[in-house]
């Protein structure tokens, strides 16, 4: 919550106390839903239904569509079955689902008792969409027109009846319930003539999206044409309803915050980071550190078996962490900038030859620079400043020729892995961060040694 | 390129090959500006300007605005006056300001020259608000209204003067310029009575920004209050323009991808990945590989620095690598979810305890299982499996202990350190992922010795 909201809800409680309620519903009838939502998910059980009363009636259904799922559980176990209708009835289809979804099933049927019987149709045929496909995101309330209607009675249609519709700006024009075309209010009320038929001023290359599509794919469609509403039509390219662009901003911030957490080796999670018990949280995180906790074994296996060799020269065990710090940092920027080339749809499997032959170019460039500032720095600091034993030119030469192959392994395996991952249906951002690390510090280690063995002949 | 598109600049292609023009231009008709824009982006220089002008005049300036700015520069330096002078007058003021932003300066020369006076002054004025500024990213066009305008005045005047605005739908209500309230197209076409004057319709609490306000704060604004449109005004909150939601997308898209860079050890780069040149990608990545690789000398030296008490138990060195990533990726773990929920605004810095305690309770969780799990393997694997030397009780426990203290404090550092920069005014992503492992690493090691010679005795 934003410093200015805390103020707002120390000023609202303040008003409680003192009983100023009229004050109250003044100060909340100016206030924006997703405001009074912040503040109303913190209060105390016995002060939520009281304040909650004093909204007017649609900014009471707005602020309820935006809070917590536990504030709206509350608040409905201590609605009576009048207030529970008045706030249904004010809900969008789409917004009554996202609610009935994260509600236990006798408030469920508790708020299916009291939606009006079209109302209850439209849900549960939302609710019967798989989770995650464009059917479970949509609204079912959208402007339909017919392709005969002139602008002038599409205009009238949209006054009649756009009250109760989440957006009007996009019309759909069908029939037999097929999805013909559409067009917009903005190009409705610009049209000069208003006998001018719609058919003739549609659109008839409608972009729209199956009812099963999966709702990352739909939101991609959003940020790439810019839509403010996407039809979803069935099989027989029936129109069933629309998603509208703010349900599509959700699904891309859910969307890159699951990136986020795949890639520093997480579960995603599915309920915000603060509503997370700590045993959630546990839950999401341990299977991936125990992962590469065992797979880092292989690493330890590596260097046992060169143990001996270790032994014999000391000192080149105080440079692995180093090589295995680099190697991991160059894989792994690799790696995300491919992930999330994938993801917003910049980079296509297709590039994958440009994509390795420019890594190729970059990792040489920056492995002999590397190279080349390693070997200055132990030179001047480890070994003229610091006077450490054994670190002989052959040792330097071993660090710095180590370094620049290490990064150049590293980043052709960045650059691989999430397209080769992608290419075979596995998700790219799984294997952009953690298993890259993993796989290169096995890598740094053998190249090393291998040096070694080549150069001071262990 | 999505395969359909590459399929689809086949077919352009074929049909431009044998001169079937006609046809050619149909087929364009029904594409989206933004994949013919795609498919013009990669078309050679000879053929660009030629299906260029076979676009409709709406589309092709729509087309335009979509295309990458080496095509768009191709494209005007081909172009007569006049032909410039089409595109640029159905451009929108904010698209003419990104194109511009682009060009070489003698470029902008001729398409200032082509624009009428009005669209020229509006252009200086958005290119003289900072980089990164709400300014910056708005258009000067927006429907404005009186306050004792009627709600049937108010049509008409959007009728009459909406046709090149970029959205009609949510209308400013000023008087001397200034902004006192808004209405939106569906309020004035749901209103019941046309003789409504708009001041008492239009709602007065607007939430609005200044020219100066950084443009990721903007964008955030969007998808946290689900706007079509933004108000921008000056000091004197008189309106100056607008923000939409589609250019509030692309910067959450462009933040996103920024974080992720800092998260991955690179700095943000201004274009896309495929534009970049090795050159660029190269300058990106190297000052944080530099850092990052000077830094981890740190934990070279501690290693250094045991390298007695190493040499005496040499078995001890098989676990330091599998220490480390378990400690690094806890680490980053914690930082990647503090610096998501700082950036989506869903952690505040007065959460900073809150989140501290829970992340302890995690890190004990995960400590205790990580380190049975370890004890497990080791005893099984390592010494009974393979039967490696050396691996004595004390060595297991000595391993054990470590892990289980270092993502205790692996948790602690990833869940502080993001916080204390966002709080000290730094960038919490740059502190998330690559310095939070080089930290953990120093920490790891350091414990390991610690332990290891209060239980060996080393």
């Amino acid at each position: 919550m934003a410093e200015h909201t805390v103020m707002m809800k120390e000023t609202l409680l303040a008003l409680l106390n003192s009983k100023k309620y009229l004050s109250l519903r003044d100060i909340l009838a100016t206030m924006n839903p997703v405001d009074i939502a912040a503040i109303f998910d913190e209060l105390e059980e016995d002060r939520l239904p009281l304040l909650f009363r004093l909204l007017p009636k649609e900014l009471a259904s707005e602020t309820f569509v935006e809070m917590d799922p536990e504030a709206q559980e509350l608040l409905i176990r201590g609605f009576s079955d009048s207030e529970l209708k008045e706030v249904i009835d004010e809900l969008y289809v789409d917004d009554a689902v996202d609610i009935v979804e994260e509600m236990p099933a006798n408030v469920v049927r508790r708020i299916l008792g009291q939606a009006d019987p079209e109302m209850r149709k439209q849900i549960n045929e939302i609710l019967r969409y798989p989770e995650d496909s464009a059917g479970s995101i949509m609204t079912t309330e959208c402007v339909t027109l017919r392709p005969d209607m002139t602008v002038e009675e599409a205009i009238k249609r949209i006054r009649r009846t756009g009250i109760d519709k989440e957006t009007i700006y996009t019309c759909y024009v069908t029939e037999d319930r097929k999805l013909l075309g559409l067009t917009t209010v903005k190009d409705l009320l610009l049209c000069e003539d208003d006998e001018e038929v719609i058919s003739e001023i549609m659109e008839e290359n409608v972009i729209s999206v199956n009812t099963l599509e999966d709702k990352e794919d739909v939101a991609q469609l959003f940020s790439k044409y810019d839509f403010l509403a996407l039809p979803v039509v069935d099989a027989e390219n029936r129109l069933v309803g629309i998603v509208t662009f703010d349900d599509a901003m959700d699904v891309i911030e859910e969307e890159v915050t699951e990136d986020m957490e795949k890639m520093a080796a997480m579960l995603p999670s599915e309920k915000p980071y603060m509503r997370l018990s700590t045993f959630e949280v546990f839950k999401n995180r341990i299977p991936w550190l125990m992962l590469l906790m065992v797979s880092a074994t292989f690493t330890g296996m590596i260097l046992n078996y060169f143990e001996n060799a270790l032994a014999k020269q000391i000192v080149l065990t105080s440079f692995i962490p180093m090589l295995m710090d680099t190697a991991g940092n160059s894989g792994s920027q690799t790696s995300v900038t491919i992930v999330r080339g994938l993801s917003i749809g910049e980079i296509a499997l297709r590039d994958l030859p440009r994509i390795l032959w420019k890594e190729c170019r970059v990792a040489i460039l920056c492995g002999v620079v590397l190279a080349a500032t390693a070997f200055l720095k132990i030179f001047l600091v480890d070994n003229m400043l610091l006077g450490e034993e054994g670190i002989t030119l052959g040792v330097m030469m071993t660090v710095c020729i180590t370094l620049a192959i290490t990064v150049l392994c590293a980043k052709l395996v960045g650059g691989t892995l999430p397209i080769v991952a992608e290419r075979l249906g596995f998700d790219p951002a799984v294997m952009a961060s953690p298993f890259i690390t993993t796989i290169v510090d096995a890598i740094a280690l053998l190249v090393y040694f291998q040096v070694a063995s080549l150069l001071l002949g262990l």
